[in-house]
């Protein structure tokens, strides 16, 4: 046995969430899923949830169900807010999905604001950021800024700052770049968005679930993320809204709906929003998709994110050092940070047969990555499923294709 | 046995739709649902579609059932269309909340009429209806015009045209009442609201699966619904939306999500909506909610939409004869119009007492109906799984409590 088969086997002896990897279902290819930041795999717990909200609450409680349904929203935020974001009660609430959480957070920071008339976002952002952007700039007469980031690398207060001046409404920004993986610092970006009193609005798509976040903390104002990455909610899961408790009862949400209307079913003539986070609600919650949730969340919470955090790590430099012995000499690039307290819970390298490679991997190896334009491929352990072993049989899987 | 006795055995025994019961999952206390327009039973079908999803889709494909379920929003929604709205290929859409839908179907019609400033709304629609409108109008500096509607009958066109003028740009109608079931006239709503150049947005929550609709044919602008009331979905199954073709090129939808996106995974710099009605989808869509809708609405296209509304048509009908008969002598009112060819799904009764009937209904006699404020009791028929014994098990219950 190699040195290095020595060093993995221990690696997986010694992993103290190895057993979380029976609370998922296992598929029936036995594939080596390394996308879990794109779609996270399904647990027991949650497709038991799912299945008794469908049979016991649906089927049998039928509309009375609604007596507990509409607390599964804050319920659900306040675990997330809780155990995964850092954000004392009462600040967290989960419904619609990111893009329409988006666009609520932001004109609702607009709202505080609304003398200014400038905007700003990483050009290399992920798409729906700067779109949802781009629409409410083309309503509202704005100007949008976008950094010219490297993406490769954290944004730093020196690419950042000259974007910013006191005309500056809004700043959306990204913890973990969706390609690159690069971890940026949510505490230093908030801190020089105030320093021109402008608000923060932060994307936690990429590091909910697998990097620790302290909104609080950090003095971010608004966050939104989706529940289906690192969190295992289930294709479609609802995203989460945050909004710092002390901006709540100055601005105005976009969608009146009737979930967030104080007196919910006297259908009251005016509007009147609820006092607090239930303001963000809009429609009727996808309770089929909460129950999911509610079920993953549990797994996630059971392990606990600093554990998450450093296996994560560890899995992140294990891959690094294998690029590093065997992908660079073929000629793949490394697009992430090598420094891991600025990289999140994927790493991505650059090939320009990456295309072809992704779909080999897949049908000769059973190694299921994601393609992202135009020359990469995401290389995401999850820790709660993913072992050591899988991490080194994915890379060795890469440099066979790329040797042949 | 009695006359009426025989007349209800012979209703059941000559139900062409009988057989449909069977298709919905049994509830363990055996309930006589009388509140499918709140919320739809669960079918075999849809508990099906959920869990296979689940298992044979989530669990194992993994991120590859993304190349299917991009497809489930315009799949469901042209099924929709062509079965129960009237909206040839290319209108509808599933995707978000009713409410998110009205948000984004209300300001795309706003784009279009970008001049005028007041919308208009029946004083006595459904509170999303109105708030959202409510919001709206505080956001834009436009006029809310509400409609001093009788409530229990249709909104005629007399009562209707005062509150027109050519400053309207919206017009926003329910075709069934919620509280009354009244059942409005969209082809003369429409002719009426096109007079004076304004665009109308029709909600269908409380008609869809109900009341055949023939949105091409009455030229309606924009529609949207629920799809957990009589299509069966399931709690917080999404929404549709239906957009005019000829409007889709010229309008511009408010939030710029990447599920609207042209190209989407080439992750471009700027947002362009694809062409068509796909440019209304936002974020994530929920594919597990989206599931259960598929196998639900399966089941309400195979009865077909003329059969489901000739049995409600004579279930409401008992149900008021047995209200003259039994209710009336009682102190109740009927709230709803006698003219089945002017009401919707479900029939209403008034009584002082209603709050405390509609508990004492499911308490004791395993009645389930729907209380509304201020004294009003919903009796909502749902022909593919309530027979006609059941309507009036319901109402002699009901008969039974105020003679206590």
């Amino acid at each position: 046995m190699s040195e290095l088969s020595q060093q993995i086997d221990r690696l997986d002896q010694e992993d103290v969430l190895a057993e979380f990897c029976a609370r998922f279902v296992p598929d029936v290819l036995g594939v080596n899923y390394l996308d879990g930041n794109s779609l996270g795999r399904l647990s027991h717990d949650a497709r038991a949830a799912i299945v008794s909200t469908i049979d016991d609450e649906w089927g049998n409680e039928l509309i009375r169900g609604w007596e507990h349904w509409t607390e599964l929203s804050s319920q659900l935020g306040e675990t997330l807010g809780s155990q995964l974001l850092g954000a004392a009660p009462g600040q967290v609430v989960v419904s619609d999905s990111t893009s329409v959480n988006l666009y609520k957070a932001i004109l609702s920071a607009l709202s505080l604001l609304p003398d200014r008339k400038v905007l700003v976002a990483d050009i290399n952002d992920f798409p729906t950021d700067r779109f949802i952007l781009e629409g409410i700039a083309a309503s509202n007469g704005l100007e949008l800024r976008l950094i010219a980031s490297s993406m490769n690398e954290p944004v730093g207060p020196d690419e950042f700052a000259p974007y910013l001046d006191d005309d500056v409404a809004v700043v959306v920004m990204s913890q973990v770049n969706y390609r690159s993986g690069a971890l940026n610092d949510l505490a230093r970006l908030a801190y020089v968005t105030h320093s021109v009193g402008a608000l923060l609005v932060a994307d936690l798509s990429h590091s909910v679930g697998a990097v620790p976040i302290a909104l609080d903390a950090d003095d971010v104002d608004f966050a939104v993320g989706c529940t289906y990455k690192y969190v295992n909610g289930g294709p479609g899961s609802p995203a989460f809204l945050y909004a710092r408790e002390r901006l709540q009862s100055e601005l105005t949400q976009p969608i009146w709906g009737w979930f967030s209307a104080a007196d919910q079913f006297q259908m009251g003539l005016r509007y009147e929003p609820v006092p607090g986070i239930g303001r963000f609600l809009v429609g009727t919650p996808p309770v089929l998709q909460l129950a999911a949730l509610k079920g993953a969340l549990g797994v996630v919470c059971d392990a606990g994110i600093e554990r998450i955090r450093q296996k994560s790590v560890i899995q992140t430099e294990l891959a690094i050092e294998l690029f590093d012995a065997h992908l660079a000499p073929q000629g793949f690039r490394l697009a992430s940070p090598r420094d891991p307290a600025k990289r999140g819970g994927h790493v991505t390298f650059e090939h320009s047969e990456a295309l072809s490679f992704s779909s080999s991997l897949f049908s000769d190896h059973r190694v299921l990555v994601d393609y992202r334009v135009p020359n990469r491929i995401r290389f995401a352990p999850s820790p709660l499923y993913t072992s050591f072993a899988q991490v080194y049989e994915g890379v060795m899987a890469l440099s066979k294709l790329a040797a042949r």
